[in-house]
């Protein structure tokens, strides 16, 4: 166990790098804060080093033998930690790797240019209670390995695949594999309660103010909308993508 | 229209003092921000007064005879804005009154000590889009009329009851008016798919951490839960409760 007193410290200056997207998507690691997160990390080997505050200590039972310790000055942790009454605790992580076997698709939920991130980990969190196969994130969504992201993830960003790419493609490769792409929208669409329920269906998401694109909507199968029964006028993005996950789903 | 420069003025000490619980209760008013949120607050004739950033236009359509007008410098804003990116709108409204008549009450959310305004917020807004009847908070939840509470109902606390109060002693009038009432827990409860889809209940749903209490559970007509087909241990409140309030719903 090593003691960081200095925020001028070299290894203090990588670390809060990390907070930043650039320096996450060019060291391919990303922070992750509190015991039960840190835990699940390091069940899936990614963690590199453990930072605690002064004062916080290891649970015995961890296998943290393949990770760097160190204790660091209050200073130092409230810097790096994101919560507001942190638990003391945060890890340096490797971004999972996950190798998609084309056939193992089954359900796939598609998410176009949502910026909350609040939303993206909640939305993580629920694909993965619904058994779903993999996210996929087009461009324009907040960067899954943000702090918020990871916490509302509650550790589901190390069950399932999130990959980033261009969602246009992804529609494509999904209906060739026979997958039937889902759209939300409320022209041109039919309510979901309508559908046939599947065991293979991708489901496409949109931003929070003006839903998924004209253009991704108009290659999907099949464009779905949740009735609104009351006066508001739309439904929170992470619970329209939960009434839908389960509700299409066998 | 008034000009309000000073933060020590005794007009924006009463309205700063609306950011705290303790005066919203004691005053029955609470602070609407943005343009959207004021405009609903203003259809339902609740506002008393609009205050307006330095060089923020009131919207030429709006009806705003009943209400004072004040224009407030930068940092009087500042001071009573919850959001990062003010839209430089405020009012103060008083909070909406409810009469509900017993039979009235069709289809129910009761939310047991749900502590995080988000949550409240957007399960508010989705009860109101599934068309329910009303909202009962029980002791220990948010305050409905909290600035973050507020923004996340995107107006559905104007659109729908939502009252305070003992959650036992509703349960039991909501079953006496002959309201099956449905709690959420993993224990001794139904997948909700095997429950038949009804035009009236109240769905139970409880806590961040611990869900529904025991208490309460007792006595429900019956308890159901969400099936986790994945790895993850739970679903985020406001999802399951939106999962449950439109899968629940004929």
């Amino acid at each position: 166990m090593k003691y960081i007193e200095s925020m001028q410290n070299t290894r203090v200056k990588q670390w809060k790098k990390l907070l930043g997207k650039k320096e996450r998507d060019k060291s391919r690691k990303f922070l992750v804060e509190g015991f039960h997160l840190v835990e699940e990390a390091l069940k899936n080997g990614l963690v590199e080093d453990i930072i605690l505050k002064e004062g916080t200590d290891l649970p015995v039972k961890w296998d943290v033998e393949l990770a760097d310790l160190f204790t660091v000055h209050n200073e130092v942790f409230a810097a790096l930690a994101d919560t507001d009454t942190p638990q003391g605790i945060i890890a340096v992580c490797h971004k999972p790797r996950f190798e998609l076997e084309e056939g193992s698709l089954e359900t796939v939920l598609l998410i176009d240019r949502v910026q909350d991130p609040g939303n993206i980990g909640t939305m993580i969190r629920t694909a993965d209670a619904a058994g779903f196969s993999a996210v996929i994130l087009g461009d324009g969504c907040a960067d899954p390995y943000s702090p918020k992201v990871v916490r509302s993830t509650q550790g589901s960003l190390f069950h399932l695949p999130i990959l980033k790419g261009n969602l246009g493609d992804w529609i494509e490769r999904l209906q060739t594999g026979g997958v039937k792409v889902l759209g939300t929208a409320l022209q041109g669409a039919k309510p979901y309660r309508e559908i046939e329920r599947a065991d293979r269906f991708a489901l496409l998401v949109g931003n929070e103010g003006s839903g998924v694109s004209t253009e991704l909507l108009q290659k999907t199968d099949q464009n779905v909308y949740i009735p609104i029964y009351g006066k508001s006028e739309s439904l929170n993005v992470a619970v329209a993508a939960g009434i839908l996950m389960y509700g299409l789903k066998n």
